[in-house]
């Protein structure tokens, strides 16, 4: 491996969130490339490769493993398998991007630290509204004291549900909703209180529309208590129609700020004849809608993928660790396991039994009544 | 007394709530008149009457409960002073309008209720957020099924504080944020979602910024679970800056809609001068403000006064009810007991021994800890 | 005729504008009361009157204008009958209330105006944006000096076309979009500068897009020059998409504000499903939509013909006036003139040849090159 | 010169435009770098170079261009340098960067255009407004066919006065508000509506708010018509209060569009201590304020300044040219004349004798009356 020149990435994945990373690349190409691509289904990732101009593909992640060239490989695929991909991936002595949410259990991301730790590869957490350009100028006020003290942070992401199928079976996911969205919020609170430990965590879900096709919670609210006293309120959805939603705010004792990725970025627009994109997600490029632009930028994922290829060069240290990851694990564990029992969990939390986060839910006291 | 013309209304009270009620029937004067008011303190009542040109004034409600031409009492007083006042107004065979939240305690709001019904006198209820114009078209729609089933609704007011400083004084008050302000959305969803009963509460409170002065929760986020399925998430506050914030957010399997009375109805102002009003609790007039035009008539009071005084010529069906603000304190007080349990509080919950709501979190097993 | 009581109104016409009276009446009913309605197309009367509870209809206004018990009439007929109507009405001893525009004419105003002064009767424009709630407090705001001296004032109206098929018949309404929709433009920022005389118009219009069925112009940007050294752009188009559009803006050397009345007062919705009504003109309530509240109320015609009752008791002084309406009709002939040279017309100016205002734009030379 | 790697840029200026500049390939450094920097003024070149570690410093531009080094030399100087500037430049063999507007004279733009051609030279116009992403996600859907045919195009950029002195300096300048600002609306337009040729031009225009200090024009409206009968409304202001302000509007005859930079992108931010930044111009960062965030780059200079350094690689074709400039020019001339006159001037419009397009006003009949 080189240690000058664009880091060499490959990318296991071929569906939404690998598109995201390579569509990312592509936008911001002068810190890193793809040189490989490995998804299972055949036809998949040749189909990808030739879509982004990536030189080799494979069905057999553990083959392009073997590619010596490969620096870095990011995982965008199906949170059971985060855990078995990281281990391979560093056995391969390559440094691991994990999307979202870390892993199934606890136990799973504390191994994927611990042998990352001990290979002296980088484990990077793909948080990527730790890179939100408008959610970083929102800390950057805060960080200046325009707020005076934050007593309470609010992120919310909402949409009508996930792009892949997998998500719906909960074996494949390890949860809903909170799950899935939730990680993003649990993070994001977390790094916006300056990685203060979360104290507590309470969560009210439910599968009020989806019901027909999955036993995930489709929307849920999430209240975090942090040690520093502040507040964080996570709303997450699957079930919120107009397309994608993703927005903050923040309250302290001097003042408030309101951000929003998507009406609060756009151009509101009427069309008749519709056109070609307006925003993930949405239904419909026809009648009013609220379009985006550079997507991608203002979510952050090209800015997060660069800053993780020069991480692996040492000109930056990382922002969003495996560590981060690992927290918002245990905040996810909490959470459900509130929902189950139908209090505030306080933590830490450990919960060795349970396979999947969502399970402390589904088999809860509060949830069989 | 007449059975015909305005109502004739007597008013206890001279501070800010008894303001918005003498606006608010001299912008809408056609249905009833305020010819009496009430205050204690040496000259407010006078002060107060002459400003609105109203006929008499009184230091002793009592005194102006033997005016015979006087149909119904506005009670615009602490909430202490709710149960006995509306004892005192039935026994002088007056119709009772109380301001929210009804009383300190259920027991005083179970007798206030009965003592109304056995007298045939209506206990009308002070919950605006029933009259609100911009609320009541999003009910509309939903009834009018743009949003399908409803499963979410969504309900904040927020601002830096009360105006009279009985408030802080919790045996005064009662409560803080969540007592005042959470009464406005306990309301506002259990009325949204068509009087489905409340099957629980859970509250996330603290007193983050004004502990210095109060003992009171100054910010609070309460979750409802209702019978139908539904939830309702209300968040209060008398910790953010800024001025006065009132919003709502409905989502349903097929659509949702977001409604805002302040920064969503205002005119984006900028001015080096500053004016003569913004909006209630607005900090200056002076940089970027968000005035507010109509203010009264676009919360609701006048429209819910008329309502009222047309209820007492029998012209309609009372909307907001002394049942409507006993369920309401059924949730302040569950509200409160979930803060001090760190746990959701199932419906029907009795708290006998509490002499106010917020006695529940202070004395709470887990606030102690 | 009685001196005391409800106003009787007399209206002639049963399309939009008279839907948008009786209406208006219905929510504010203390004043006044609409006793009879004539419309010549033989039912419609009929049926107007039996939809709002009319007690008489007539097919010929000149009967209805022998009802002893009518002391107002208001006129929601095509612009090309105002002047005879208001011959007649006057005639017969009654109040005339006029939709905009005044006339077709300033022939036609001047004598509307000098008949009504000689028989001691009010002749009492129809423009409601000096009745807008919105609107109104911004001009509190800048009377109360927010923004120092004002320099400039915006006011935009654009919707898809109008209601009526008669208003795309020029030699019915005279002229397009800047008649149909300027008079409220132009009456507004005179009305906003404190009647301020114009000292020019210069106007940019077109057939862009409704060529196939109109001569009148659908899109219309126009310019005044007021003699206290302000400036007004008015935009009217019967050519925007995406339902109806009122907004406001106003610069001071000291501030600005921005009021809109529809997307700046909605609350914004989606809905697979639809619902019963959004706004004025919108072509649908599925997808995002800006529904409006109290449509009416907003717009302020409930307020202008409350105020107009009153003035007709003598409560109130007229805010809206025939000469009023009279200073619009100069600056429409004088903007279609512009139009027709391509340069700014000084006022006064004076046109006694063309017989509507859209003459001079259609026959004029800078239009034939 | 080296026509490998970073392109290597000399530039002109230490003031606002400059630090724009240079701030701009701070935040996108892959493909271009500032190596030298001139200014006259003694000791602002140095400190601009040691702010920005800028390798060399110079008072002479011209001792600059003989740096063999240097490939690439923008200009960010007063208007009435650029031409002898931009011969110079091209006499050393290096391409040209000319800040907006193009120039004084049309004149001296058709001579910088000549020599640039003849010496085999690029010649960019910086207009970066063809660079804004926000913009260009406008101008993608009209492209779609989103709006059809479109016949109106706004473009709309205020605040309260230029940060350099020599602005209010008609000598200097050539022109206030519409020479300034409007430069953007007008190559924006132009470019919006494919290069549709300008047919005439029309302002409004005069000197509302610092009369004191200037006899430039502080506000401007500007109507163009383009050869394909669409419509540009460009509205410019060196008087509006409260921080930048920038937006554009798009009406097609199938929909409509609505883009703001500013308040449409920020997170409105209440803040009693204030912060580091709010805008550009922003007057304040307490009270309510709209912060934006990633100002360049939501601008767009960034993404042209990359292009530039592209074109000079050959890799990408120039999208912003020294033809664009003198198209505003003529567009300047015509509208400054236009509002001498009082009417609407037709293109081809050439003015040989005045030095600088204000003259045209200032002097002009319609003005003087």
């Amino acid at each position: 491996m080189a240690n000058t020149g664009k880091v060499k990435i490959g990318l296991i994945g071929s569906q939404f969130q690998a598109d995201i990373h390579a569509s990312s690349l592509k936008s911001m190409p002068h810190e890193a490339e793809i040189v490989a691509v490995a998804s299972p289904t055949p036809g998949n990732a040749e189909k990808f490769a030739k879509h982004f101009g990536i030189a080799r593909a494979y069905t057999d992640y553990r083959e392009m493993l073997k590619d010596r060239e490969i620096e870095m490989v990011s995982i965008c695929a199906p949170n059971s398998l985060h855990a078995q991909m990281t281990k391979d991936i560093v056995a391969a002595g390559k440094h691991v991007i994990v999307e979202k949410p870390l892993a199934m259990t606890i136990a799973e991301g504390e191994e994927m630290i611990a042998v990352a730790k001990k290979a002296g590869v980088l484990l990077m957490y793909g948080e990527e509204l730790l890179f939100t350009p408008k959610y970083l100028k929102v800390k950057e006020m805060a960080d200046a004291g325009a707020f005076g003290k934050v007593y309470l942070v609010k992120q919310s992401e909402k949409h009508f549900g996930p792009h892949s199928d997998w998500f719906w079976d909960v074996n494949r996911s390890g949860g809903g909703a909170f799950m899935d969205l939730g990680c993003h919020g649990i993070a994001f609170c977390y790094w916006f209180l300056g990685r203060s430990p979360i104290k507590s965590v309470y969560c009210q879900m439910g599968t009020y529309v989806h019901g027909a096709k999955t036993k995930a919670d489709d929307d849920c609210l999430c209240i975090l208590e942090f040690a520093n006293g502040a507040v964080g309120l996570i709303e997450n959805s699957w079930a919120r129609r107009g397309g994608m939603d993703d927005k903050i705010e923040v309250f302290g004792e001097a003042g408030c700020s309101y951000a929003n990725l998507h009406m609060g970025n756009a151009m509101p627009t009427y069309s008749e004849n519709g056109y070609g994109y307006a925003v993930e997600k949405a239904p419909t490029t026809k009648g009013w809608t609220y379009p985006v632009f550079e997507e991608l930028w203002n979510y952050g994922t090209p800015q997060e993928l660069n800053h993780f290829a020069r991480c692996v060069r040492g000109k930056e240290t990382l922002q969003s660790t495996g560590e981060d990851g690992l927290v918002v694990m245990h905040a996810l564990y909490a959470g459900y396991a509130s929902a189950g029992e139908g209090k505030k969990i306080s933590m830490p939390f450990s919960a060795p039994q349970a396979k999947k986060p969502i399970d402390l839910w589904l088999n809860g006291p509060a949830r069989r009544t």
